[in-house]
């Protein structure tokens, strides 16, 4: 941030008073900017309706992780909820039809300033189509998950924490899974 | 917002390409300026110690609601966890030494783009004092809760779900409470 959103005048990064940590300020119309971690809403969308448990995964079609397999998720937006968010992305990711579920997972990434949620997400059927952000979309039980084409490190904890038990995960009976990852660089 | 953060540009809002919500951009260096929920992290301060679970609520110096008692919270910062986030608020508002335990409850307030968690948070013992933006902080049991000074909806519907079954809560068993407030105003 060089200038202010409101003025246009150029802010200075310090901190005000009754205050502990720098903020961009503009000493102009003294507009406070501050600046707060951003919540990335994801779904793991799953299938139980088989012998055995399996999810959606979305191979990117965008930067950053082109080419690498995610779960549907992105940035949250104003005027929408949590699982609206988590609906919203399936939909646009995956074109999937899903009933949103419980949170799983909770995960905190400091140091590009993101909160990841996780829900589950029931499929309603096997429908799915690649949207715009995606190349390819497809099920995959705990044996077929290309473990090494992860696009991030968040999504592969979900991943894991969902197969450690998926028949609790699906019968609401998970604790909510808390994580700090502290050490991650971009692309995390 | 009026003019880019980048190059004090006037920003025009509109539908960027590939995308289907508007958003504030600059046509001159091309910033597309994304907008995105906060996050709120409150504690919900107990001691059960004695024979009936009590809770520290602190009363408000500042706007909004000031005089109004409130659980220890605020916007989460940048380069912190939300853990981290509750125990800040926690010393900062209550002058209160706690471990923080389970996230307790997740509530979105998608009319005023934040989202709201509530950790519980054992004290280490009775001894607090009020902060800069706090006039009073005092322990109450679930008889003694000032139901008509509780500054906000999010904490008054926080404390009811703490009150209705705090031996759960305190023991790790309760399941995380979701709620979606839709329809507040400020002061939420």
């Amino acid at each position: 941030m060089k200038f202010c959103s409101q003025c246009a005048h150029p802010v200075v990064f310090e901190i005000p008073p009754d205050d502990n940590l720098p903020r961009y300020i503009c000493l102009n119309c003294k507009t406070i900017h501050y600046q707060n971690p951003k919540i990335v809403v994801c779904s793991i969308p799953f299938w139980n309706k088989e012998k055995e448990v399996s999810i959606l995964l979305c191979r990117r079609a965008i930067e950053p992780r082109q080419g690498f397999w995610t779960l549907p998720g992105g940035f949250m937006e104003n005027n929408e909820t949590t699982r609206e968010a988590a609906l919203r992305e399936t939909e646009e990711e995956a074109g999937a039809d899903v009933v949103v579920r419980d949170l799983f997972a909770l995960m905190n990434l400091p140091t590009v300033q993101q909160v990841h949620l996780f829900y589950l997400a029931e499929l309603r059927r096997l429908s799915f189509a690649p949207g715009l952000e995606t190349l390819e979309t497809r099920m995959f039980t705990e044996r077929e998950i290309p473990w090494s084409e992860i696009a991030f490190t968040s999504t592969r904890h979900a991943i894991e924490m969902f197969f450690s038990d998926p028949q609790k995960a699906l019968d609401g009976q998970a604790r909510l899974y808390s994580l700090d990852l502290k050490r991650l660089v971009f692309p995390v």
